[in-house]
């Protein structure tokens, strides 16, 4: 373990993040809302806070290994998690908790876009758009995480994606590859930030809006600037840019990469994880629009609009709503929250367990049943006429018992503060799956959930966020030995 | 295929369970409960039914092969389901509707001991005595079944327990495992009842009484003669006598063939399995009985004992009740139904996914994370120390997974017919685990429930039984083919 240049890095992240609070001390100052001073304050503590980690390191100098990746990555988040809180905490306009600022903070910086804010159309504009902000953040983060760390840590089976990552793969330093990998996708995640806002302008929302929904649409965070989210717009239009977008952002960015190269869509069409990703996204439509229609919930044409918008809002985990969901008849609700299990493919900004593991898990079922009836064949898992190593399925199945397992536990934990299971069943969904909105008493925000239970579900968006075994890693002695 | 052999069997199999009606019929001449014909007609309705499904096939002779026994165990649980649902739907107390006799027989066989029936203490005599009869007799399939049969076809990683059951394994040849290993474990069955049985008498239950309970107990069954269960008696030495013969019951069937042959009983507390079993019994205990007394649900002394009984009734998944552990505080209700998805040990009459693969998933989930650690190391996950091979723990979360997807299916499907979410998430917990009792409104019985409802809990019991594979195998092409 390299701690003293890992904490060199992170010094530096933090200060490079105080820079990050100058766009919305920027909007404050258009504004003039009051909310100021709170960026100046955070700044100046970041940057000395920075400095104070990185002080005493900053001659340790050497290449991290892939063994330091998981406490890098680790104290990536929860460092920025907590500095990115300090904005809240100084603003009076909303004036909250401790804990109320770390949860916004974290939800923000993980894009799962849960909020325990009310009455959110009121807020000063640079603290609307520090929170739209946080998320764009997060995204480029988990960008360099899906795409150029998991698969040189081997989570949950991810180093199925080793091979497709642009760069060299030969060497084990951790930094070089990040670097030119990042670069690449940032690009791409920047271009369709800008796609996104001036479709949104185009169609209506104020520039303040558009580009604020937009950061949150491409980075599949979920939060708005309004208590209505999408809703509040009222245009199909902007439903369906946004739709688009968080198809778009939920899939595989290596994917775009190669569009990108190749000027070329065709291979979207040809990607196993992709096709399933569109199956599960049309059925779902199908089925919601039919029970929407049935039910006479709604009239036929506003039955498919919201079944759309709702079903592709939490299957990427984005989170946007149009309509409230959770009081949806029979199944749906427990459905559309069922299906952001799955979340978004592989390399995307999406949340849940990844479409590509459980197209893996589905497979290796199908296997098994082949295997009864043929117990002396040999049967490989293929995905796109390709087989699967055995360590990647297993390490796919590793983490799907993980990811329950952590589901079960905070349950418990979160109905042990006295939470009713609907609404603590979905709190988890919600936060591990990095989705956002929940049902029964988290449906619209998370303010009435108590302060014990909010502690919790930062951890969960947490798991969530690392695919659970690069948390859980380091609450192992086997991590900190030799 | 063999399926006019099959057929024979099935024929046959129906004739002789015409004979298990002979003892609720001496039953209803002790008691002259006015149930007599019933079981007289279904007894005649059963013969003739056999007879006419084993007449024409009667000279097809020829061994089953191991890929008959999937159809042969689907078509004796389901067989028998059925035809054991006559005596219920000719018996006018109580008045069932076909759905009704059909859910209570299917419970009874498959000793989920889930119940559509109310006001049980005023029922004949003899149809009390025929669903405690019902349960033992599935108990007595279960051994077989978990035994000599899964272990055979290898569902979910069962083909582990080959070399231990007793009996040569040389030939793939169905029948002559079947009898030898049955005839061995029945005898132990059979013993044990008769000492369960004596020790309720003893301990002051009536013989009817006692015998009924013995029947449930060691077939983990869970049904009961009264209304309020066990807590009827209200007798702490009862209880005890209960729960030591529901403990004895859920461990591994060949842990007893050992123990009478060798006269030791170390080798349980040696069985990873039992050990495992024991460390969650014992825990879910602990943690039950501390929030009993500190949410002064009751006294200490009280808190205690409720806490041992309900979580050894719910983890095995007998689902006797001394008291309505639904209305527990916290997280109590969702823990105990969370630790029946355990279940029993293999080889046992428990539900449940069984101990052995929990404990291979956890053991293979921290594999994944010595594998991140140490990424190019060999590790084999082991039990005891002694390593598993791939193919069974692959086996095993293709089971897992399996279990899971068809868990949500049928959460689905009850929730389509207007049932809440933690009702449905019980219901389906209450019969894929052949538990018994839920949460929400299926806590006492499942009367109030609508109709299809009970023919998907129905098919979710023989799901559980037969461990979801034996049963989804016969709908792939892939079994009928060649
Ligand atoms: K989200
Ligand atoms: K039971």
């Amino acid at each position: 373990m390299h701690i003293q240049v890992i904490l060199r890095v992170i010094g530096l992240l933090i200060m490079i993040f105080s820079v990050a609070l100058l766009p919305p001390i920027v909007v404050s100052l258009i504004y003039n809302d009051g909310a100021l001073m709170a960026f100046v304050y955070a700044l100046i503590i970041n940057l000395v806070g920075g400095l104070v980690v990185w002080f005493p390191f900053r001659n340790h100098r050497g290449d991290l290994k892939i063994r330091d990746g998981f406490l890098v990555t680790v104290l990536f988040w929860t460092t920025l998690g907590l500095f990115g809180s300090v904005p809240f905490l100084l603003t009076t306009s909303p004036d909250l908790s401790y804990t109320d600022a770390l949860f916004e903070s974290m939800s923000g910086l993980t894009t799962t876009g849960a909020t325990i804010l009310t009455a959110i159309d009121d807020l000063p504009q640079s603290i609307l758009f520090y929170r739209q902000w946080l998320q764009w953040l997060g995204g480029m983060g988990i960008i360099v995480l899906a795409v150029a760390i998991m698969p040189m840590l081997g989570v949950g089976g991810m180093q199925l994606y080793r091979a497709e990552t642009p760069g060299p793969v030969k060497d084990s330093k951790l930094t070089p590859r990040i670097a030119e990998t990042a670069k690449a996708l940032w690009y791409i995640y920047a271009t369709l930030t800008l796609l996104c806002a001036i479709g949104y302008w185009a169609a209506g929302m104020t520039l303040f809006d558009a580009i604020c929904h937009s950061f949150s649409t491409v980075a599949i965070g979920g939060f708005s600037t309004h208590d209505a989210s999408i809703g509040y717009f009222n245009s199909v239009t902007i439903e369906i840019i946004c739709t688009v977008f968080m198809v778009i952002s939920a899939i595989n960015f290596g994917m775009h990469f190669y569009a990108w190269r190749t000027r070329s869509v065709w291979h979207y069409f040809k990607d196993p994880e992709a096709r399933f990703f569109f199956f599960l996204l049309l059925s779902t439509i199908v089925l919601a629009t039919l029970v929407l229609i049935l039910t006479s919930t709604y009239e036929w044409s506003d039955s498919l609009r919201y079944a759309v918008f709702e079903t592709v809002s939490i299957a990427t985990t984005s989170g946007f709503s149009t309509s409230d969901f959770s009081v949806w008849p029979h199944f749906l609700p427990f459905l559309l929250i069922v299906t952001s299990f799955a979340g978004g493919c592989a390399s995307s900004t999406g949340g849940g367990m990844k479409v590509i593991r459980i197209l893996l898990i589905l497979k290796q079922g199908f296997r098994e049943i082949q295997r009864l009836v043929h117990p002396n064949a040999v049967i490989p898992v293929k995905v796109g006429g390709k087989a699967i190593q055995e360590r990647v399925v297993s390490a796919v199945w590793g983490f799907f018992s993980a990811y329950l397992l952590v589901y079960v536990m905070l349950m418990i934990g979160l109905m042990a503060t006295g939470i009713d299971q609907v609404t603590a069943w979905s709190a988890v969904a919600a936060t591990l799956n990095n989705l956002g909105p929940g049902l029964g008493e988290v449906s619209a925000n998370f303010a009435s959930i108590n302060d014990p239970a909010k502690w919790m579900l930062c951890f969960s968006m947490l798991l969530g966020r690392l695919e659970v075994f690069t948390l859980l890693v380091l609450f192992t002695p086997m991590f900190w030995q030799k």
